[in-house]
């Protein structure tokens, strides 16, 4: 794409009402757009990466046996009462709404009990079993302060997946291949090696639940990092379990990190709310055992800019980022545009910038922008034999020849 | 994908409580789930039919220069009282909700005010334009009454442009182009020939705005086909304008149909509301005149399921379709199983209807889906040298050869 026709324009500072790093920076790139505190808007470069995510995501759930479907937001409070999640003393976070009758209707946080109500008319029988159904859909909550950009927001995206099991044992076969393919992910989009395996409070029908959580100082949350398993313990069960669940050490690390990533035996807890029961083969009647996997692509999106970013923006992956090669002309638009278009044909993701800008405007822009491969194209570069090829997560550049450079980013 | 994984089941009544002619299909295919009046969720056979479909809109509004953003359902009052458009006095359908600090906020309805409050951030000069910005995003109308499936649901997805010219002329020019974008959505999906544009209303800043309305039975409209010029006008304005807008005809054939698409000038109303404004050659301030362009994904799929079905079910095009390819096996497994994987191979959207069921259940369920391309592959079939092969639309199948199949479908 042509950056003089991208219609986002950088900005130098970020509104002032905005603290998070990841927020700052995003909208400063033009890759998010406030509505309001906690409610933010994506725009084609922020998209881009969004859906870049989304995609990964989605290829690792459906490698695991998910199913795609896509549940609403409007909850119908009968649909809650089953639980006695609906009311707000019980769950402090809902937006409610009201149909033209008057009826109270809820904008979802999270979609338990709207799957397992449906999964009533789809699951019968042993043979139905097991069922993976995920969906990527957008979540309300009205959260009391939102003050962590697109990590914590009011109206965000969500991956849920909801499996449904005949016992423990196949049950607990899915936890652990769900577990594999949420590294997958973390180890894909580029913060594997900061992202621990976190046990955290379970509830009736597991002792704990398992999430991911990134060390970052813009995290909300303090874990326990135990260096020889990788592994980490939530601060909220340390008192029960100061030691390694996996090892016994107790030599912890005490990290600040970021939740971006939870998956939770929920045993029968919703089955026997909505009666979600099947008949084995001698016609014996049980619930369906369930668990519920969370992640938040935006989430995870600005677990990304809070930690792989410098002071100049942020420092995307080439799979995550909007753009694989940002392409600058700095004086030599005609050479430029041939090697665009070399780039196009090979259907290498470029962004080409071929506005009217100086050097340096164009230069700070493409390290806030963030893609993985900056390459200038000059009168110099080409006396010096081509172009100028720079890593953004390197300080060195060099002239290559524009057949190396093609060869390099195909 | 094989059947006997996918979780949804068909069923041979739709709920009684449905009343329209595309829930009740789609519901009985497995395609979706009514959660409430107007309320649906999409289940995997209809999610893919509602990707496909935004990926033909997607690929249109690409070509016409349009860049994909997302915005957001909350809305701030501020934005919406530039208009005059937050009372529910002037806007009868808002869904409104309170954050926790009591401050209401609306569920976006439309998207005019936050995408022109956005671009003051990003048009300046008249180098800044043109812009055409689009979403494919879940909108919520509080609706009265929902009586019509997914084509009139309180919570739906809508492809919403919005173009933002520097003067008439080069608006009417990408109206004009717009226009043909949509032409080219509705001949893809397969509706193109019931498919009319339509003349309605206009508003302050141009006579008509212009509709695509597709002839059905079971259409909220009245429109006045023009059979020489292949356009309509809309009954809402047939005082006003009783003859064909481009020919005079006064032989017009009157028709319910369903609105598939609007088109509409928007002139300065709103980035004179927003002072939305670029600056010229010779430093003038002039308001940016702007465009918006809109068709529903979920209302397009209803109406397919409306006027391509029969009284067995759904007649998918191709591309729309939520597999190219239904393989049935009675009982030849073994056979239909290779097949399958050639398939797979080949890289053709294929359902393998592999479950333990009769012939009858098989075939109902394989018309109920609608997929284009039904195969058979039976002891029956083998021995007369191949495969039942027939096509949805046809009543006619024959006997063909394994590779005659695979080079048909391929």
């Amino acid at each position: 794409m042509k950056q003089s026709q991208l219609f986002t324009k950088t900005r130098k500072e970020a509104p002032k009402d905005e603290v998070s790093k990841n927020a700052q920076l995003l909208i400063r790139g033009g890759f998010i757009n406030k509505e309001m505190a906690g409610v933010y808007s994506y725009l084609p470069l922020g998209l881009r990466v969004l859906n870049n995510i989304n995609d990964i995501i989605r290829a690792e759930m459906n490698k695991i046996g998910g199913q795609e479907l896509l549940l609403t937001t409007l909850q119908d409070k009968e649909v809650w009462d089953k639980t006695d999640r609906w009311s707000d003393d019980v769950v402090d976070n809902w937006f409610k709404t009201k149909l033209k009758n008057d009826t109270e209707v809820g904008l979802g946080f999270t979609h338990e009990e709207a799957i397992t109500r449906l999964m009533k008319d789809h699951i019968q029988s042993f043979r139905d079993l097991p069922v993976y159904a995920y969906q990527i859909q957008t979540k309300f909550r009205n959260e009391a302060r939102a003050k962590s950009g697109i990590m914590r927001g009011r109206e965000f995206l969500m991956k849920d997946l909801y499996s449904f099991s005949r016992d423990v044992e196949s049950h607990d076969f899915f936890y652990e291949k769900a577990k594999q393919a949420y590294k997958n992910i973390f180890d894909i989009v580029g913060i594997g090696d900061i992202t621990y395996l976190t046990y955290a409070s379970g509830g009736t029908f597991s002792k704990y639940s398992h999430e991911f959580q990134t060390v970052s100082e813009s995290g909300e949350d303090i874990i326990y990092i135990c260096d020889k398993c990788k592994v980490a313990i939530n601060e909220e069960i340390i008192d029960e379990q100061n030691s390694c669940p996996e090892c016994g050490n107790k030599d912890l690390r005490k990290e600040k990190a970021i939740e971006v990533g939870n998956i939770f035996s929920l045993g029968t807890k919703f089955s026997d709310a909505f009666e979600l029961n099947y008949n084995d083969e001698n016609q014996e009647k049980h619930p369906v055992i369930m668990g519920s996997y969370g992640i938040g692509p935006g989430r995870l999106m600005g677990t990304i800019a809070e930690t792989l970013s410098d002071e100049k923006g942020i420092v995307w992956t080439e799979i995550t980022a909007p753009f694989k090669v940002h392409l600058l002309s700095l004086g030599a638009d005609e050479e430029a545009e041939k090697i665009y278009n070399q780039l196009q044909q090979k259907g290498v993701d470029v962004l080409f910038d071929d506005r009217d800008k100086k050097a340096g405007e164009k230069f700070a822009d493409s390290d806030l922008i963030g893609t993985p491969y900056r390459v200038v194209v000059s009168k110099k570069s080409i006396e010096s034999g081509g172009v100028e090829f720079k890593k953004r997560d390197s300080d060195d550049s060099e002239i290559i020849s524009v057949d190396d450079f093609l060869e390099r980013v195909k």
